[in-house]
């Protein structure tokens, strides 16, 4: 397995692939990896030839007072689960490489970084599509695959190379989950014990929605009612937003639901000993108001 | 000559050339092609085996009140000119081609943009940059090729290039002028005979600086007191800016010149016939204060 620090190298690497006749596939990642990031590795390793998977911890996506510093950094643990899932090259550029001095180029996706996490995180997606951007130039890949955990993420990824008109495609890969249901993150280790059985509630919300609209509710009012009412049983957690969107547009969604729409979730949990640290989760799914069909995004 | 309209095969040539081991120019225009943009053909011929054009009048960098609809468009007078300069493909994009149905996203550069020609168009150069990464995204070049009389708009793209890590070379070409000294541009056909007349007060003026300088005024203010002196005699004339500012960064010139100093100017020309279809043009040169060195960006 190649390690590769410059944009310079992966780029001579990608051209020299592309031109063989490899099929290139990049899964972009802030590292603490785990077994999210390993369905998205086995999913690139079935569409293409070469599997490469950057670490870079992205400054540009966290606000002022988010957890940049104490985002996990774990790189032996990393270049380990790279290697056991057979992948061919992990870009592990600097912060200077990705940034060079005096910078100032960012790439926006106007309306779908809007709503959602881009409310109580402003900059953001701004920051996301510009690391992205960049990544993509940089390993030239034919495809990118991404989590559906983070659903506004890969749905300003998708318009941003539409709209780019970037020759390469986007793979979004399903959540992954622990035994009870808790959607994997990078972010789950810093839950202290409490916290971390409270998390639960997210995903029994998200079922709690299910299952009442499989039953016939329709109205956006009662699916939130329901929502909060099972967050509200977590004493550790405050509701950073419950919604319910388009599950294209992410523009709210009617009072009576009609088309796809997504529920998404943001949570955030206080570790009961060290209470400035806490952690915010999200997660989400797309309910489909009858005729069902496939829940997938 | 291969006349290309959509980026799906533009980048399906891209890819064949590049595996080709064949070295790619893309020269971007707006069309109404003279002779400032045969040179910019001549030097992408001279560093590239295969040489292209695009031609998309690009609505994102005009604003609300200019003069988008009146831009020149002589496809025919292009394709002619661009055969007998040895094109080997023109690309000619629909405006759906380069910006799809719900498209919303947008490349900023921030502090080069500030300046100059964006406080008095304020979107441009954020529509420049956005569309010259899509270019460059469908033409996959290892070079492309700008003019300098667009200094502003070629330092953004340099900035642009470099920070998004993108693998093109950006080759800035010297300004062609009229035997009088005007600068060619798509937009000097629009100028009425008087104000054609005046606009070489434009050059005149940038030479009047120089020449204070090669005489030993270093003084910004005396500088721009001569430069607008020059342009005054232009009764047709509004100017809109006639700045000094740093060559590289375009920030504000001190009080006394020490580096490479960026002259650029920017006038309306009102012509008689039409006092509502006004003319902007702009000039620029660099100054180098004492040790001189050559008068190039």
């Amino acid at each position: 397995m190649r390690v590769i620090e410059t944009a310079r190298a992966l780029q001579t690497l990608a051209e020299a692939e592309r031109c063989a006749g490899q099929r290139l596939a990049l899964v972009p990642t802030m590292g603490a990896l785990h077994a999210g990031h390993r369905a998205l590795l086995d999913a690139a390793r079935k569409r293409a030839d070469r599997v490469w998977l950057s670490i870079f911890v992205n400054p540009t996506q966290f606000g002022p007072k988010e957890d940049l510093a104490r985002y996990p950094r774990p790189r032996e643990h990393d270049l380990k689960l790279c290697r056991e899932a057979g992948v061919d090259a992990v870009f592990l550029p600097s912060e200077e490489e990705m940034y060079p001095p005096g910078s100032q180029t960012f790439v926006e996706v106007t309306e779908l970084s809007q709503g959602l996490c881009g409310r109580s995180r402003p900059a953001h997606f701004r920051g996301v599509a510009t690391v992205v951007t960049k990544l993509l130039l940089i390993a030239k890949p034919h495809l990118a695959v991404f989590g559906e955990k983070d659903y506004q993420q890969l749905a300003v990824i998708r318009r941003l190379v539409q709209d780019l008109r970037m020759d390469v495609e986007i793979l979004g890969v399903p959540t992954v989950r622990e035994v009870d249901g808790l959607a994997l993150s990078s972010r789950n280790v810093s839950l202290a014990a409490e916290a971390r059985q409270q998390a639960r509630v997210l995903v029994r919300a998200l079922e709690a929605a299910e299952r009442a609209l499989a039953s016939g509710e329709l109205e956006s009012a009662e699916l939130l009612d329901l929502v909060r009412g099972e967050l509200a049983k977590a004493s550790r957690a405050r509701v950073d937003y419950a919604e319910l969107c388009d599950a294209q547009t992410l523009a709210p969604a009617p009072s009576v639901l009609a088309v796809p729409t997504l529920l998404a979730l943001a949570v955030v949990f206080r570790n009961a000993s060290e209470p400035d640290a806490s952690v915010r989760l999200i997660d989400n799914r797309v309910l489909y108001p009858k005729p069902r069909q496939e829940n997938r995004l």
